[in-house]
């Protein structure tokens, strides 16, 4: 199986961390959004150690919240000790709701508003990870008004080409994050902090993209950004306390996707980041990046119930669920790939389906060409791997249609995380 | 300008349906869909004379409420005497919640469950739009048990391809929705309708695709369905009462777009019908048409403010604003065409710039390669035109956004149809 919380008993019927998923689909209804809970954990604590072994006790994985964000995934993150990248007020307010301390929120976005400044300065939110020199003047002007000095670190751009999708290859000199280092700005950029009254400088950030499988693309990245500090040291006598690499590593979306060793890469990477400290006579800087994909992806599972199937001779094969690019938008945004697997059996004849959804558009597919039982009918169950990540937060009410639960799985039992929208809940806002 | 209903003012001020769009903005926060409720209702009238004229008083244009779908709308579409294609219980129940008569209402949709057939049969849909056998099935079963024989069209595929996105496009004989023609299957369907006791088969439907510009593309899927209509007559002695020719004419979202002349297509449309109808002796059916995008879409425009601006010497400049691919996804689904403007001046020195939104996500694009003042900097409103259709109704949550409000412009009011969606709404579902 994909990951190892997958898994078939006797019968055929599939198992989610150890739960018959169809039983869970009857019980909480489908469209439905499954998480492992254990797996979650497993994948903070897997970090955590590997920072600690890697970097010390002062270093911090980031979980970013954008990947799933709801209370109760705070509430784990508290628990597990992660810190947090949040990118709005909204992620902000979910994670103190749950009682996630502010001083562990990093604060990042390209385009905070005069609003999101003084929210989360109000907040008390332990890190702005500025984008730009607008955001500096605004927060310093803010925090001043506060008679305050915030922490930030600063965002900059290396300009490295990670390999990976396109809509998160993020370290490009030309993307709309951060300041960029190669063309001078990014110079001036720190400058600018260290001379404005009510910031305080803590380091710096690069982000070079998620889904990093490239053996030295941190690596690559951590020498751009030693030369920079480097130079910001000559210039300014400036010595970079806290440098925020980002994240994160790649997940297995299909058995064709190789399975990052992410302690072995961290180890690795560490032990390149205290050779270039000592190669420029550097303090160790206190190492932070940010996990989002890698800790909830493959704690996640999607279930469908099948509506109708489609046959066509001589063309192609449709299997439609009950759910669609409303609460899986990714292939229909990035040509994602998945592993969709029947939940009631396995084995036996077996056809290639696109896989819909049930919104009006013809590009509402949300895996095409799979391979799935040959008499899959209305009423069986599907089940799509690997989507806790990017997925229910990703989520619309496009077609009007209500956004799944997410049931989280503990320990044998399960309980609802996030509850069913419904009718009343969709005309919330209608006047 | 793009559409008659923007305008400047002497000062180089942007208007919408003669209101000022920097106030309005100022009124309401930004981001901010705006409505023309003049225009809806115009677009409505231009459909509902132009079918009356071309088709007589049984023809009905059914306005497709995935384009934009809150209860405002469903309360304008009554009181203009529209009928409503709806896709889900979530529209439907948006629709009578507002007044819609549900006997005005066609329910759509690949993918309806049993819940969703028993929820529209329990509140007395007009008629059913059955996507294929399974359906029919679940449908003929619901219904026997209350007694009733519900109205049905039967939703087949003509094969045709209506040059238009590809996503829209769901004529041809390969796509997700109904049955087709070409494989003799979609006769099958029609036996079974026939012998099902508990539905009455009041016509046939089809969709070719929307955003439709082609010339004849209209007149070539009704030559195949008269073909079809034929053949059920010499099968079954059945004559098709209704022909539902789906939807709709394209709209302009760019100066480059062409301006559909929609009432002398839809006349010469019925033109070509009669003759199709008095070549084989057929009574003139009543016909159906379901615009969405024609009705909606240039009565919208959303504004932004700047939030930073960013300069890349020798690689690009990026404007960032506060909303971004959660409340327009559609550059980055569909790499769709926007026009955008600046709204408190125009004139002087432009520059080219990527609009941005600000997501943490690289591929967040509003609109790439957008002309706007040089000068452009953070605090500045931005405006996107023709956003009335799949915009707000496609909106998400990512980056724990909240949606922006709908606002309504009326003979110089304006009024909130769409509450701002707020922090506490964000995590109203979450345990």
């Amino acid at each position: 199986m994909l990951t190892s919380n997958i898994a078939r008993d006797e019968n055929g019927s599939l198992l989610f961390a150890g739960q018959d998923v169809c039983a869970l689909a009857d019980r909480f209804g489908t469209p439905l959004y499954l998480m492992d809970e254990a797996r979650i954990r497993e994948n903070c604590r897997m970090y955590q150690n590997a920072f600690r072994k890697a970097f010390g006790d002062a270093a911090l994985p980031l979980y970013a919240g954008k990947a799933c964000a709801f209370r109760q995934m705070y509430r784990i993150m508290a628990e597990e000790g992660m810190g947090v990248d949040a990118v709005s007020r909204g992620e902000i307010h979910t994670a103190l709701s749950a009682g996630f301390p502010a001083s562990r929120i990093w604060f990042h976005g390209d385009g905070k508003t005069d609003e999101d400044i003084r929210y989360a300065l109000d907040k008390g939110v332990g890190c702005f990870v500025v984008d730009g020199p607008e955001e500096l003047e605004a927060l310093d002007a803010e925090a001043g008004k506060r008679g305050i000095r915030q922490k930030v670190l600063l965002r900059v751009t290396p300009g490295i080409d990670p390999h990976t999708y396109e809509a998160v290859n993020t370290g490009r000199v030309d993307v709309k994050f951060g300041v960029p280092i190669g063309t001078g700005q990014a110079l001036e950029f720190v400058g600018a902090a260290l001379n404005a009254e009510h910031v305080e400088l803590d380091g710096l950030h690069c982000h070079v993209g998620s889904m990093v499988f490239d053996e030295t693309v941190f690596e690559d990245t951590a020498d751009l950004m030693f030369a920079f500090m480097r130079e910001l040291r000559e210039k300014f006598g400036y010595v970079t306390g806290t440098l925020n690499l980002g994240g994160g590593y790649g997940v297995r979306y299909v058995e064709a996707d190789k399975q990052a060793d992410i302690p072995a890469r961290i180890a690795a990477l560490a032990e390149h980041l205290r050779a270039l400290a000592a190669r420029a006579s550097f303090p160790m800087p206190v190492i932070l990046m940010e996990p989002g994909r890698s800790i909830v992806a493959d704690a996640g599972m999607t279930v469908y119930t099948v509506g109708s199937v489609k046959r066509i001779p001589g063309f192609k094969n449709h299997v439609i669920v009950d759910g669609g690019m409303t609460d899986n938008p990714r292939y229909c945004l990035y040509r994602a790939q998945y592993t969709v697997l029947h939940a009631e059996r396995a084995g036996g004849e077996t056809a290639v389906f696109d896989l819909a959804g049930r919104c009006c558009e013809s590009g509402d597919i949300i895996q095409p060409a799979v391979t799935l039982p040959a008499d899959t009918r209305r009423g069986d169950r599907i089940a799509v791997c690997t989507t806790g990540a990017y997925n229910y937060s990703m989520a619309s009410n496009y077609n009007r249609l209500g956004r799944p639960p997410v049931v989280m799985l503990r320990e044998g039992e399960s309980y609802v995380a996030v509850r069913r929208e419904g009718l009343d809940e969709l005309c919330a806002l209608d006047l």
